[in-house]
């Protein structure tokens, strides 16, 4: 297991996600730890991501899927090119597609376990398939293409 | 188009979604309105909900995807009763699956149209396909599957 989620390699200026950048101080701060084969995230939801009373908000857990499934497949990358992800050069992911299946609404209130899988990957692309747990059953499935690209650092 | 928007009309109790719940103080408040066609939502991103400089979060545009999609859903299978979102019994869904994909970055400083058509629907379910418009571009699309459900208020 890595010590530090990747997210915490992501350079200083693109680290402003929303979902899981640690500049972003209104974001989510999500994290995803790889192992070297699973990347693995866990996060507690706040009381106000509400679905409906006592159910957590598809649309968080949306977003957890797709900023964990961006993390592993980076994490992947770096694994596969055999470099450590605080060497150059940067290796960056943007979501290309997010597929999530609702399985059983989501309980409010314990801390949600993700655990990702990098089921296909070339230069170009990564598939990462991933499980959301809560209270050790799984809630939602995700399927998230990421697609590499030379920069986040993009114009208009 | 109804005057008011759709989620105007859910359940005080269950009106508490992050997404769309007009009862959730800290939510997005995304507004679906129907015109018998069509279900058109406006968001403007708050300048938090980052993806990387200069574009919009991904997982949040999921979000507004979601939430409106519901709305679509909803209004659609009202006006398929042949009655207005006011009368009982209520009609209401939950996420069966969300499915979206990225085209371009979705620039962020700009209002975001959301345009949704209800492509199928019985009495379980409905698939909802979406435009998500910027400047008149569409940056990325979606389609949901909404299952009915008898009420929002489940129990674990």
């Amino acid at each position: 297991m890595q010590k530090r989620p990747i997210q915490d390699y992501y350079p200083d200026e693109t680290a402003v996600c929303y979902g899981c950048g640690r500049n972003n101080p209104d974001g989510l701060h999500i994290q995803t730890h790889w192992d070297g084969e699973e990347g693995v995230c866990r996060f507690t939801p706040k009381p106000h991501h509400t679905a409906f009373p006592g159910f957590v908000y598809g649309g968080l857990v949306a977003s957890l899927i797709d900023c964990h499934s961006m993390g592993t497949a980076i994490a992947a990358a770096y694994q596969a090119a055999g470099r450590d992800p605080d060497t150059e050069p940067e290796i960056t992911c943007v979501t290309g597609s997010l597929n999530v299946r609702y399985l059983r609404p989501t309980p409010a209130g314990v801390e949600l376990v993700l655990r990702s899988r990098v089921t296909r990957m070339d230069e170009k692309k990564a598939t990462v398939v991933t499980s959301v747990y809560a209270d050790g059953v799984e809630c939602v499935s995700g399927e998230v293409v990421a697609v590499r690209v030379p920069s986040r650092m993009m114009r208009r």
